[in-house]
C-alpha cells in the first residue's frame, strides 16, 4: 500500500484526485473514485445552486466515503456554489481559476478541507497564506484551461515555496507519473484525462474514444493569443478553426472568447466529433482503455508501488 | 552510486550529460562536465569545421575522458561537421533539430554511439529505426529550441515505443527532478540551464545573473506563430519586443527569422541584458547558485540517490 500523508489529510486509501471536470465529473464518476479508495471530485462548472446539490445528493446516495467539489471561481455562479458546499458540508473543495481567499473563512469554518489548484509559485503561496490546506500544483500538459509551467518544473518549485501537501497533476496517466510526483515532492497525485475514459464517466463515447485513439501529438493549444484563456484540447475541426479565427488581424480577444460558447457541451453531451471542444492533456496517447474507476486506481496504485519497490536498482 | 546502463553505454561514471548549448557549451565546458564523471557535450552549433576541430583539441587537453559533440542538424555547416566527428573519432553525437539518419551510416561505422534529441513518438521512433544507440526525450520545459510536448507527458510514451535507452531533459535541475526521471523509464538526464551556471562555463556573468535571479515564471516562448522555430529564452526586452512584432499582422515567417539572428551571441558573449536572447529553462527558478561542473553533477547525483534510497518510506 501506499504511504502518504494525503491520506490522512482527507480520510481517502489512495492519494488519487480525480480532476474536476466540466460536463464530465459528476455525482456518479465522484462516487466510483471515492469507493475505489481515491477522491472523487464533482465539478461545480458554470452551473447554479440546483446542479450542484443534486450531484452531491447523487454522489450521497452511491458512497459514503469522502469526496470533492471542484469550483471554478470565474463562474457567474461561484458565490452561490460557495454557499452550497458549507451548507452540504462537502468534505473536500478544489478550486481553479482565481484566489479563493474571500470564500476561505467560510470554508474552513465549516471544516472543509481547501486544496486550490495553482500554476505558478505566486499563487501557490497567495493560497497558503490564504489558508489553503494542500494544493495542487498543475503543469501545462493538462487538459483544459492550464498555465504556463509543466508539471516537472513546477511541482519542485511549488514543494520548495510552501509547507503545507503537494499534489502534482498533468501528465500523469499511470504509476510511473505517479511515482516520479513523489520523486518530485509530491505526496500524490490528481489525474483528469485517465478518469474520463472510466466506465463510470458519462461523458459522451465519442469522446472517451478520441482520447483513446489521441497519440502523444493530438493536443494543441488554443487562446494563448490574449492571455489569460488557454486551453488544451484535442485537434480537430473546432480546434483548427478556432486557432485559424484566434490569429487572424481583426480577431479581438472579446471574438475569441465567443468561439468556445457552447463546444464543451457539444463534446461532451453531443459527441459532436466536428464542432465540440474536447478537453483532453497530452498523457492522452497514454491512455488506451475504458476501465472502471477502480480499475485505475488500484492499477495506478499497484504500478506505483512496484516501481518505488523496485527502485533500489538504480543503486549500486 | 547510481546504477544505470546508459554509463556502460558511453563509459561514464554518472547518467548526466550536459546539454549542448550554442555559443556556451564549448570544449573547456564539455571537459569538465567529463572529468566530473558525466558527459560532457561541446555545441558545433552554426560554426564550421574549424571551430569544432579547436573545441575538440580543447576538450581533449583537458580530460582523457569519453564526451560528445551536438550537432544541429539545421546547421549550414552540418555536412561538414558530421564529417568532423568521424575524422576526430568523437566517442558520443547528439543531434538535435531534424533526423540524422543520412549520417548514420557513417557515424555508426567509426564507431560513434548517436543519440538524437527527440521531442514525440514518431521522431524517437525515426531515429531508433535509423540506427540510434538511445534517444534524449526533450521536454518543452527545456530552453533553447522545443517542441510541444513535456517531459512529464513525453518521456514514458516514448519509453513505450522504442527498445533503447532513453534519457530525458527538460525541467530537470536536482536530484528530486533525475530520480523522477528514472521513474518514467528514463535511465539518464540531460541537463541545460543548470550548467549553464557552471563555473567552468564561459558564458557572460550576466547571463549566468539572469538565470541564477530567474523565478519559476521568467521564460516566455517566442516563435510560435509561424511553426517549427519555437524557443524557450527568460523575459527581457528583447523577448518581448520579438513577440509584439511575432503577432503584429503584416509580419511574415521571414521577419520573424531575422528577429533572432545574433540575438544569442549579444547575450552568450556580449552579455547585453536588452537585446540579447537568453535562452533558458522554466528550472531556472530552481538554480540559484554558481558550482563548479563536478559540484553540480555530484550534487544532483547525491540528492537524487537519497530519494531513491528514502523511497520506501512511500510504502507500508
Amino acid at each position: 500500500m501506499i504511504n502518504s500523508p494525503l491520506c490522512e489529510l482527507v480520510g481517502i486509501e489512495y492519494p488519487v484526485f480525480q480532476g474536476g471536470m466540466a460536463w464530465i465529473s459528476d455525482g456518479r464518476l465522484a462516487a466510483a473514485v471515492s469507493n475505489a479508495g481515491g477522491l472523487g471530485i464533482i465539478s461545480a462548472m458554470n452551473a447554479g445552486a440546483d446542479y450542484l446539490k443534486g450531484e452531491i445528493a447523487k454522489a450521497r446516495s452511491l458512497t459514503s466515503r469522502p469526496f470533492g467539489v471542484n469550483i471554478m471561481l470565474m463562474s457567474p455562479h461561484a458565490d452561490e456554489v460557495a454557499k452550497v458546499v458549507v451548507e452540504e458540508r462537502v468534505p473536500v473543495v478544489t478550486t481553479g481559476a482565481g484566489s479563493p481567499s474571500k470564500y476561505m473563512s467560510a470554508w474552513k469554518e465549516a471544516g472543509i478541507t481547501v486544496i486550490p489548484v495553482v500554476a505558478s509559485v505566486a499563487s501557490a503561496k497567495l493560497a497558503v497564506r490564504a489558508g489553503a490546506d494542500a494544493v495542487i500544483a498543475e503543469g501545462q500538459e493538462s487538459g483544459g484551461h492550464i498555465g504556463e509551467l509543466t508539471t516537472m518544473a513546477l511541482t519542485p518549485q511549488v514543494c520548495d515555496a510552501v509547507d503545507v501537501p503537494v499534489l502534482a497533476a498533468g501528465g500523469i496517466g499511470d504509476g510511473r507519473g505517479m511515482a516520479a510526483a513523489f520523486m518530485l515532492g509530491a505526496c500524490g497525485v490528481q489525474m483528469g484525462t485517465r478518469f474520463l475514459v472510466a466506465k463510470e464517466c458519462g461523458v459522451h463515447q465519442n469522446y472517451k474514444d478520441m482520447v483513446l485513439r489521441a497519440s502523444d501529438i493530438s493536443t494543441v493549444t488554443t487562446g494563448r493569443r490574449f492571455g489569460g484563456n488557454t486551453c488544451r484540447c484535442i485537434k480537430n475541426a473546432f480546434s483548427r478553426d478556432f486557432l485559424k479565427r484566434e490569429y487572424q488581424p481583426e480577431t479581438t480577444a472579446e471574438d475569441v472568447a465567443n468561439l468556445g460558447v457552447g463546444a464543451l457541451y457539444r463534446a461532451a453531451v453531443e459527441g459532436d466529433t466536428k464542432t465540440g471542444c474536447f478537453l483532453a492533456g497530452q498523457i492522452s496517447g497514454l491512455v488506451s482503455r475504458e476501465e472502471t474507476a477502480e480499475e485505475i486506481v488500484h492499477g495506478v496504485c499497484a504500478e506505483c508501488e512496484s516501481i518505488l519497490m523496485g527502485s533500489q536498482k538504480w543503486l549500486r
